[in-house]
């Protein structure tokens, strides 16, 4: 049993999840967590390798590429995400098996096989919450009178947007979606409260099982 | 329609693939054929990275492996395989998804995903032929009394060898299990044989849909 707790943030690029990232960790070492925060793709040394022939090798086939992710995470999940849920660690991860479904899956049209083979590369470990930060793409510079280029851009962003929010309500119970629109502090308070909610679960399912579990914080 | 061949050698370690898909070139050339000799892992500048961060780096969690095998067979049949068929070449490959499934999934315990992954990476394609080159271990070495890493040893060639064959009788109808215990020549003309089947078959399905098939090659 894994007394740890896995925290996964989602979203759009830009939405501010490396700050809002920052802040959790901040206050769950302040409440005398073990706080290890880490990122998909790269977190490891074989990730940032893959992910350097990805970026900077030459063309590289879009399954090949959605496989060295799936590699990356099996790694990234084997060596550094399951030994500090283990050792009772709080992990803050910044992007998981959702980014690949919405990215690969859905907005470049590799279909449900993606997330199959995240689920066989992870050995199924999932998120005890998952955080969306959700944000409208500029939806008024829709109304402008825009370009091919930026009105697929936008239009791109709104996939990406939806596919965060069907996922989450396909499981609600393990999602929190959080509106991102609104100045740090409120976007961190509901941050926070989903996260002490998901330590409240699982402090109640080690009970059950007769398991102590590290010490919770209070509101910041 | 591709009007190619995909002909592919399997079999353990030491039981003649390159010396047998050498000759099969030299026969396939002199018939006038474009003839594309390959070998998976390894087959591109991908594969060949890929290759050495799997061998040359700290440890690679198992599944991470299997995902780059995979994500290697994913670029080397989109960038190598597919293109020579479409050319109307003969491929030749050295191990393809059979060796995976038998020493990742079987040997190695990660069972029937293993194949599922390597179907998606490859997009359904099949071989039109796989020679499957067959030799007991040395069983007569069982009978000694050997230590326990010679044993396993054996052990270990026993299970890769019947996991081939295995796979050969799901699917008698595109493989063809050829005794590599014998003279090189009597092993070469049953491959020729199976190879010259195929070339057939394939033939009769290109004719059916009205595509004229390349020259065929005579006895060697």
């Amino acid at each position: 049993m894994k007394t740890g707790l896995f925290v996964v943030f989602e979203g759009g690029d830009g939405v501010g999840k490396t700050t809002q990232l920052r802040r959790l960790a901040e206050a769950m070492h302040t409440a005398g967590r073990e706080v290890v925060m880490t990122r998909e793709p790269g977190g490891t040394q074989l990730g940032l390798q893959l992910r350097q022939l990805i970026m900077h090798g030459d063309h590289v086939a879009p399954r090949a590429e959605a496989l060295m992710y799936a590699a990356d995470r099996a790694h990234h999940v084997e060596t550094v995400v399951m030994p500090a849920l283990e050792r009772g660690a709080v992990v803050l991860q910044d992007r998981f098996i959702d980014s690949s479904i919405v990215y690969q899956g859905g907005a470049r049209g590799l279909g449900p096989e993606v997330e199959r083979i995240s689920r066989w590369a992870t050995n199924g470990l999932l998120p005890d919450v998952t955080v969306v930060l959700d944000m409208a793409p500029d939806e008024s510079r829709m109304a402008r009178d825009l370009d091919r280029v930026e009105r697929e851009t936008v239009e791109h962003a709104q996939t990406i947007r939806q596919g965060f929010l069907t996922l989450a309500q396909r499981d609600p119970a393990r999602y929190a979606v959080v509106d991102a629109a609104r100045p740090e502090g409120e976007v961190f308070h509901d941050v926070f409260s989903a996260v002490r909610a998901a330590l409240k679960r699982k402090r109640e399912i080690l009970a059950a099982s007769g398991i102590q579990a590290p010490p919770s914080p209070r509101t910041p």
